[in-house]
């Protein structure tokens, strides 16, 4: 390994979320990686920081450029130019994107179990969530399309949001499948959008393939956002990229973001984004190899010594999707009790809804050593709860 | 000088909205200073790059303490420890209070001319702006009262953003005047926002009263911003502090602030401010040497080589007012010609509103001899001008 995968930087006791736990307390919570970051991406910070007046800034061709032939080398497609927008984050321009593209009261299509954080999104701001859910067959979850397409056809239904890839069960979306979903949006005038936050992510198999890759005649009503922010670590930085091929559109999600103070970069947030996507290659490959790493690990030491604990292997995202049916029927209950038991953090699946209350998500970027600290709390726990049970 | 004044940060070609502009271009117009920063801010940025990891932050004690310790030191008024939220910045918390605490529809007043931003603030949220218009005497502005009290009263006014000290006449208030202003809102259920943003870049005189700082009884509907943003030249760093004494109107503006993804700081926010604020203090009352002596030799050069122009002698910003009636009466046809002419970038007093389009807005924010250069452009243009018109 070139890059420093070992050092877990010292958080405790600062404005970390993350770290904001009691000092005998492990957090493999929110998503956000205990590696250091890209040495290139910390050398184009201090560098700016050298330049010393930071007054207001819009960004340059350099920034689209950096981001579009990030896409063309690690993804084998090239957004054009004028599709791309600046905006201070994914889950910003989310929320921003449900309040210009529809209405008060509206649905807005979701498939659970998924990211928390889309609920906010919609339900403070007045639309009303609505799930196709994925289907759990034991193994692996998918679609079900006449339930999704009906859900689609509901005039109320002005807008989807797809997770490619899907947080947290780590499923990569195919070609086919992403071009049936924008199909369906198409055809009923839902706006799709997908956020791509984790797709740098993939850890094997075939890649995750944007919305903005797919056919051309479907993406008159699709926008991607993607984002530094989980591939390099860097949530802090406040940068991500709306991708919405259609001119249309674009104007006006483009005018919301501007109206609502989202498309200003900070002062670190061009040239730290511009870092990590013309130099960020090699430590992406092989945070990728230390992340399947702790994926064997801990899918080995669960097989081994925690059998009724189910491991849903998805092949994206650092974030393991663990079946606990078996355990609990609580999953809030079950991530309360290890917390208090062994101090280990995870997060409790329900708050995901669709089927998540029988599952805990388990966050594994991380050095080696604390993965393994985490699967002895994690045992330890499951033993005393079901002893406590006995 | 401890501190360096004189080097001008080289920011063409950069992602700086101020300077991106023509080569032979001099930029004297947005409110963005050609100083570098304070060291010890630089400082504090590199120490948290040491960190090595930025995910997700959220600001601590530390943060509220030295922002409430820099209003003790500076402006003789501590706000309490609980009346204190983070935010992204002045104008996206403005944004946001529009929407959170008035209707669509409703009235927003101002006092023109004032800061242009305030109008995208409200025109783009779908409110109308009501303007309570400052009088001119030809030498200073006032209010008129009566005038104010009653568009205070239309029962479609509900809120008011006021301008503390004002851009871009740089008035000072008086804290009687603040509570004549806070007291009339009150009575007629009119929330008072006030933008105190250039508050430490007061000159010379009495200083700015913190709008929070007024008689407790009428704090009820007082809502105060502020930021190291103008006063460290900090605009891309995106930090404000939100300062809302009542319990209900603070939790009222915190939602809109969280829903709207206002509220969680970048990487360099907390610190950088943590610095500005407990080790800016000497920096502050060299910066506002230097504005003073600007300040006294372009009012000197205009009376001498430009006395068809007068300057409006407001005490605070780095911004001057300068009333060009007697040369033009088309405030943004006189700025495109003098930079046609010079290459010199002003800011056109029409975009203010009021009677501003007798008046042309220059910053004053640089080192002495930009100060120079852009007083000999100015008086090229303007005599160019007059020499076109014969």
């Amino acid at each position: 390994m070139k890059y420093d995968f070992t050092t877990i930087p010292p958080r405790r006791h600062t404005d970390s979320v993350k770290w904001n736990i009691k000092d005998n307390e492990l957090p493999m919570w929110i998503a956000d990686m205990d590696f250091k970051i890209a040495p290139e991406i910390i050398q184009a910070m201090q560098d700016k920081l050298q330049l010393g007046a930071f007054g207001y800034e819009e960004p340059q061709d350099d920034y689209f450029n950096a981001v579009a032939g990030w896409y063309e080398q690690e993804h084998n497609f090239k957004p054009k130019d004028d599709w791309m927008i600046f905006s201070t984050g994914v889950v910003p321009a989310i929320s921003s994107i449900v309040r210009r593209v529809s209405h008060l009261g509206d649905n807005v299509l979701v498939q659970e179990p998924v990211y928390n954080i889309f609920y906010n999104s919609i339900e403070n701001n007045g639309r009303h969530v609505l799930s196709s859910d994925l289907v759990f067959d034991g193994e692996a979850y998918s679609v079900d399309w006449q339930d999704l397409e009906e859900k689609l056809a509901d005039p109320l239904t002005a807008l989807m949001i797809f997770c490619n890839p899907h947080n947290p069960i780590g499923k990569v979306w195919t070609k086919a499948e992403i071009e049936r979903i924008a199909s369906l949006c198409k055809k009923y005038h839902v706006v799709l959008l997908s956020d791509e936050i984790h797709g740098d992510l993939v850890r094997f198999g075939d890649s995750y393939i944007p919305a903005f890759a797919i056919d051309t005649n479907l993406l008159s009503n699709v926008i991607s956002l993607v984002s530094p922010s989980k591939t390099f670590n860097v949530a802090a930085l406040h940068a991500a990229t709306v991708i919405i091929p259609n001119d249309n559109l674009r104007s006006i999600v483009n005018r919301g973001l501007n109206s609502e103070e989202l498309a200003e970069p900070n002062l670190l947030a061009i040239p730290a984004s511009i870092a990590a996507y013309t130099k960020g290659h090699n430590w992406l490959k092989e945070l990728k190899q230390v992340l399947n790493n702790n994926f064997d690990y801990a899918t080995n030491f669960i097989k081994e010594y925690l059998p009724e604990v189910k491991v849903v292997a998805g092949r994206a995202t650092y974030l393991m999707w663990l079946d606990i049916s078996e355990v609990s029927d609580n999953s809030a209950g079950l991530s309360q009790f290890i917390r208090e038991d062994t101090g280990l953090v995870v997060s409790a699946g329900s708050v995901y809804r669709g089927n998540g209350n029988d599952f805990l998500r388990i966050n594994l970027a991380c050095p080696k050593p604390m993965v393994e600290d985490a699967m002895a709390r994690l045992s330890k726990a499951i033993h005393d709860f079901q002893n406590m049970a006995k």
